[in-house]
């Protein structure tokens, strides 16, 4: 039990910055200070060939050191590596939605304000409360088009941004369904919103995933002032 | 006498950053970043074992050291080390009181403007101006359900999350009695808004109490965009 | 083809913090934080002698190394060096027209928010939605008054600040033509707002177009505010 | 002559974070974090014995060194080292006031957006437009009574602060008439506001100036949201 337990440590122990379990840490650092994952909310993981590092439930993001990583066999979905005492993210199943349906590499879940008050907003119109859309604005050209070879490369700038918004439940893994379904209905989309709640974002790497959320995160925030100010989110 | 200072020297001095001293130290640098302790304001206490450790009074708090800490005794509420100079916090009677009636560990003062803002949101309101109430909100399970075995766990996404609000006095020690009512009155209640003041939140270690501290602070200023934006607290 | 290699990195390798393809790091890493580079947003170039040097197009700006930079050749416009794999910034063109016309050494272009406020707040004016005008502000001193002996010096308190408006366009090279008539229209000019989009700020040096760059952003993001008071930018 | 400046450099040379040049850089970082010397804007000094201590003019703040300080003998007024290149600080005069009519031994002049709203939300107002009035906030206990040993301490929790605002001139120095008529007419104040501009704070050492420098600028930050929110700044 002890070489079985020294293996799995194995799995999280490196030099490389590059490294999942080193990288999720670094991420959660800046996503802490961005007031994405405030009081152990939100939450990060990565696959890599057939792992997937996983943050645990409940801990501070920004304090998080690479031996509190979650790994699991993406194939059989078992636990290579569990750390005593800490709890597995009540995000996994969601996370793999993304892993498995949509081939993603990363997947980081926040409670960025702005995305849960852009649900709030739209929550409050009559109709087409399932979706945030927005229009003309440069930052929309972070947003991937879609999936597949002639979606290639990202929208543009007339182009109208749609996320999903799909509600919230009281256990986070029960939104496994409604972000399946959406993950279907929405065949292009790279993110779901969850009302009240916060986003779901992924990408074919690292790299992508984070950069598509600061990119979807500043055009909430840019949506939320433009609301204040009377501003349409669509142009006319 | 030297001796006798040695001695005290020696509580506050430790190599490890879980030290109570070196972790207030720590913890109100993170908190200065926040602005939740500007200008020598809000204050930190940690329980260790039979004794308080207690940022002192009027200092900046981004600057203090270990050797800036009051200890005392838990019991005979003596103090065991008092830095020559520094003034001991004017609220060290309200961080026993959480400390005492509620069993906590750690118990943390800020003066957050938007724990500000939402006690002048409610003082308007012609009715139940003694409480701050939101519901339907994922941050909201940040929030511990209250105290006991059967309120194990955090409170749940369609709960009502209620925080006591107490009025200011002229003289900070001069909140104990009120505060003490308020945790009297509210036996579930982690933390007191105190009115066009701030707040305190108290867990049962530093972690509970520091994210505890964060979530509701993300619920404030929440709180106060959703005011702007015309949206209510508490969803119908 | 080694030796040729060697000798475009020899370009972007130095000690010196203050070689161009560090102090362009430098800067990124500062912008990140001041949320104008969000999610591989905008861009910055340092011309030195008859060298430019160039951020990559698509990278997170905050991770940038020396090694991610293009150099080009002023006079020839050919790059004298093209980092493997990385894409050539699309604001290359709009940079040249700064170094060219306006004889600038530095050349900053951020996607800031308040920046793209600022033109949505301009876009619905009935009237004068080309420009950005602004008055009475002691910020407003930070701006250089124009170019040539006469226009020695920075505005005055009572000037009023004015910034031309272009219009976006889907791809961002296509700005040249109207960034450059811009420039013509306005010759004292040190900065050109982009409809939706954000800003392209320059200097005679780094630290006039840094400091520009970043009193600019303080009275967009002032002006923001001013209008959510009700308060005319211009002091009638 | 290199005599001179070797002895002039030695007034700015120590490994004492405490030595006032040191201290300045330090405190400079701080408040461009802050947002209160954005572009070049702002300045810093320090009375220490007989010296004075002066952050140059127009240049980047966080970027500041000891060798960049004017150092100016008190008495005299005559400067002891002026760094070469550099130009002094348009504040001088004003400093000098706060050190002269006030025996103050630090002064601290921001650009802080709060600050500049709360004269454009006071210049608004048909009467008492030449003060701002705020009362009932416990942060106003972080701002001192006054001067001379009946004012000993800090305003109340009820009290009503008042800082004054003088008009902005087109050149700083030229502020120093009515700042100093304003020192005299507020016996009591610490800080002056300058409309459209910041605002100029001192102290009887730096953490009283810096410290003060922060609870107004909370102060501040808190009347415009309260502003917003429809909230009266004095309690009726």
């Amino acid at each position: 039990m002890a070489a079985l337990e020294q293996h799995a440590d194995a799995l999280v122990t490196s030099d490389d910055p590059q490294h999942p379990a080193n990288l999720i840490c670094e991420l959660c650092r800046k996503f802490y200070t961005l007031g994405w994952v405030t009081g152990t909310g939100g939450g990060t993981s990565i696959r890599k060939d057939d792992k997937l590092f996983i943050a645990p439930s409940g801990v501070q993001k920004e304090l998080m050191r690479p031996g509190d990583m979650f790994v699991m066999d993406f194939e059989s979905k078992e636990y290579l590596r569990r750390p005593p005492v800490l709890k597995p993210s009540a995000c996994t199943p969601l996370f793999l939605a993304a892993f498995t349906l949509r081939n993603a590499e990363c997947c980081i879940h926040t409670h960025s304000q702005w995305a849960v008050l852009v649900t709030l907003l739209c929550e409050r119109k009559a109709s087409e409360s399932n979706v945030f859309a927005i229009s003309t604005l440069e930052q929309i050209k972070g947003v991937p088009r879609g999936y597949g070879p002639e979606k290639k490369g990202n929208l543009g700038y007339y182009d109208t941004l749609k996320i999903p918004i799909i509600e919230n439940t009281p256990h986070e893994e029960d939104l496994k369904d409604t972000l399946e379904q959406a993950i279907q209905d929405w065949p292009d989309a790279h993110a779901v919103l969850v009302k009240r709640h916060g986003i779901y974002v992924w990408g074919k790497d690292v790299a992508q995933a984070k950069t598509l959320c600061e990119s979807l995160d500043y055009i909430f925030q840019l949506a939320v002032e433009m609301h204040k100010l009377g501003l349409p989110w669509v142009k006319e």
